[in-house]
């Protein structure tokens, strides 16, 4: 394997921004078009119709030009008066916690240990205490690549009939079956550079009928993010403000593209990938994550002191990959590789491959 | 003149979005790279070196996914803790007034006519009676056609030390005189979508040292527009979120070449543009914009009830060109021409000459 030099671009393999294909770039790249004409409506009633399609939802899908945490603020900000409670497993599951602290909102946290899932019957008995209007709960927790049940999730929190459940799908939208209304979330955002492979700049949302009832008794709900102000305006093929025209675009032709593949195909690639990448961990290294709650988009490999995570990322990118580090405490004993979006097997091969060069070049 | 086919794209001359360069749409066609890889740091650098030396300042770039609407609304929560006084002579003057309420803020309105300045004496003796902390100013009111006068606000803005001064440049920046530092502004926010001729999508703003510390002060900033924070990250060359990539991909390219056209050489092109517009308004029909303070960037048209509004839009849609109706209450009696961004007066000229044909196959 040659190696490349610093002008060459970096195939990504890091949990977002991800790769994107060569015809959504272009997508992006078409002139704008006035926001309020024929031809903005038709667009954004469009995209709100695949969006509805991938998630299996007639319920309301809001577009907004922000990344996800802006629609995390927005889930607090629109949707709790007084108190929520924020399950996490990791870094963003904490985020959701801190957002609501900064909103001047009462929160309370249950986290799990990184590296295991949030274990719904935890939080069923905290529930069950009373006086939360919302749960937070982010699907696929990209510190540590570990998935947690929604299913489980969603069953539990229907028992009780006054909490809305917010679930964050940033690294799982598009790669792991949602399915909105069955499951009966309240919200499920994502932004649009993880497994859904455009550029960042962009996030997506579903929100339910009930959510936007609650939203109705909420108080200074804030204006860019105001739940029933978007609701309005998608409803007529609109959004409040200028949307980002570059990434409705290249959404209408990428999730025309992800339909076409087939999301259960999709939900398969991503399991395939994902099995390669654990394969070799647990074979070369070893997973960080629990065996049962193993990430279809994204692994973190635990080093186990063998060697500092940061000599790897520095190889790969010499040859040309972009892996990433372990995040925040976990840097200096886990590295991670996404697998997700535009990615194939064949990427991974190539990937895995170069990383086994290094492991070679140290033993 | 032939008719042009639905097919066709038009050419906008809307305030926004307006037409984009096509070596700016290819540049943000770029794959995308890791937003925390060297490579961005230097692109976010770059672009917040370039708006720095347009807009005349040494402090700090704020670099925002989100319209312009968000860094509006980021401005009211991180900077007014009480009360704030918003200034008005138009739909965006008011809509800072509505932000200040939906986020639970004491606001006051001064609003004059549509069609007039904001006078800024009235504001002076307004300010004398205490208890504000900010004061909202739009420069150019979009949607009546008029530049209200930012050098003589901010001289009565300073005889009030405590009150910061919030600017919404979004349809001057780029196209008419803006030195932050020297006027002592607090903070000056644009979309990019109108006088710096990109695709929506983003928004910029700068922010003073004075306001950062004001900040500092203020609960519940919220998270997703928290200046300090987004401060923080800037001094580093990176924002807290994902940013949008194409936009600012897009940005080092348009920005540079607006700076190669030079600030004074672009601003003189923005008034020759104005005064073609104008000058055919005034011989044809009527300016709705009080004389003295007409927009070098946007012409309200008044019709004079000769016709209605939408039958010339309609006729100009027919050949090519997107023109804009009136805002809101003026849609039955204006009609606005966008001059900026990438236009050149020979476009306008081409626009003016099909309305002229509009006009004359009515007589």
């Amino acid at each position: 394997m040659d190696t490349m030099g610093a002008m060459h671009r970096l195939k990504l393999f890091i949990p977002g921004p991800t790769e994107v294909a060569q015809e959504v770039l272009e997508a992006m790249a078409r002139p704008p078009i006035g926001h309020r004409t024929p031809e903005a409506k038709e667009l954004i009633l469009t995209v709100s119709g695949q969006v509805r399609e991938m998630l299996r939802t007639r319920q309301t899908v809001l577009l907004s030009t922000s990344s996800a945490t802006g629609l995390m603020e927005a889930a607090i900000r629109n949707l709790v008066r007084r108190k929520v409670l924020c399950t996490s497993c990791g870094a963003f599951g904490k985020r959701w916690y801190e957002i609501a602290l900064a909103n001047g909102k009462e929160a309370e946290l249950v986290h799990f240990p990184e590296g295991k899932p949030v274990d719904p019957e935890v939080i069923d008995r905290k529930l069950a205490q009373g006086g939360f209007e919302a749960v937070t709960f982010v699907h696929n927790e990209t510190s540590t690549g570990v998935i947690s049940p929604l299913e489980a999730m969603a069953e539990v929190v229907r028992h009780h009939p006054d909490v809305l459940l917010l679930v964050d799908a940033v690294t799982s939208m598009g790669a792991v079956p949602i399915a909105f209304d069955e499951l009966g979330l309240d919200v499920c955002l994502a932004s649009v550079q993880k497994a859904l492979a455009l550029p960042p700049g962009f996030a997506i949302c579903v929100v339910s009928d009930r959510a936007l009832e609650r939203a109705a008794k909420v108080d200074a709900r804030g204006y860019y993010f105001d739940f029933l102000e978007m609701a309005r305006r998608a409803a007529e093929g609109q959004t409040p403000i200028t949307p980002s025209l570059p990434h409705l675009f290249g959404l209408r032709v990428q999730l025309q593209r992800i339909l076409t593949e087939g999301m259960e195909a999709r939900y398969q690639r991503h399991l395939r990938m994902a099995r390669l990448v654990q394969d070799w961990a647990r074979q070369r290294l070893a997973l960080f994550g629990e065996e049962s709650s193993l990430s279809p988009t994204v692994t973190a490999v635990d080093t186990m002191g063998r060697f500092p995570p940061r000599e790897l990322i520095q190889y790969a990118r010499q040859h040309g990959f972009l892996v990433a580090s372990g995040y925040g405490p976990l840097k200096d004993r886990t590295f991670r590789i996404a697998h997700m979006g535009e990615l194939q097997e064949a990427d991974l091969k190539e990937l895995l491959q170069c990383l086994e060069s290094f492991l070679s070049s140290r033993s």
